[in-house]
């Protein structure tokens, strides 16, 4: 299964217009502008509860780490789309801190194991 | 399969006494020493990503929204764990905003959509 970057469209960001277009719409719109990577899937979703830290997007896949990033802008569009294909290529999503983008190394907000249980297993 | 109240057993908390034993171990031998909720499984992890924010915790299980919570110490363990029980009670891990603990309303640091793609169901 493909791993998903989910993109708070929501998100004000910090200290944003209110009445202007809300940043976290235009981080998902200059992230469906760029090549979203094979393996990824590119999801917006209203509200990741990070509203003080946004813009905000996290990556998810089953079986592998799952991580949330915030401080975010349509600048990092780029950046953000290269550290999806690290995870998406990650067998367990912990990608080697080198090959991780500044942003990821220096804005991650939480991450969460994996939810697979003995039970599962 | 039961829902993971993954804690970060080396959370130094907030100006904690560097060479003090972990708030984040006394946070979970608090939740240890209480009554897990039938459907809960407690499972420590080395470092949620939240160090800023800690100590910390999170909830997940497949098929559910996932949550990481911080600013949380031993005090907050019978909170912590009645809030597990009604996020491993909530089909889609959705608790009901006047059912949740203050410290789950107020301290929710993100959460992340379940990883449930259109290619899995």
């Amino acid at each position: 299964m493909r791993a998903i970057l989910h993109v708070c469209t929501t998100c004000r960001g910090i200290a944003a217009d209110p009445l202007a277009p809300r940043p976290g719409a235009q981080l998902h719109a200059a992230l469906a502008a760029g090549t979203v990577p094979e393996g990824v899937e590119l999801r917006p979703v209203e509200c990741l509860s990070a509203c003080s830290q946004g813009c905000s997007v996290a990556l998810s896949a089953p079986g592998k780490w799952s991580y949330v990033y915030g401080r975010l802008g349509p600048q990092d569009a780029p950046d953000i789309l290269a550290g999806a294909a690290s995870y998406a290529a990650a067998e367990d999503g912990l990608v080697p801190w080198r090959d991780r983008p500044a942003i990821f190394r220096k804005q991650s907000l939480a991450r969460i194991p994996p939810t697979v249980s003995d039970e599962s297993e």
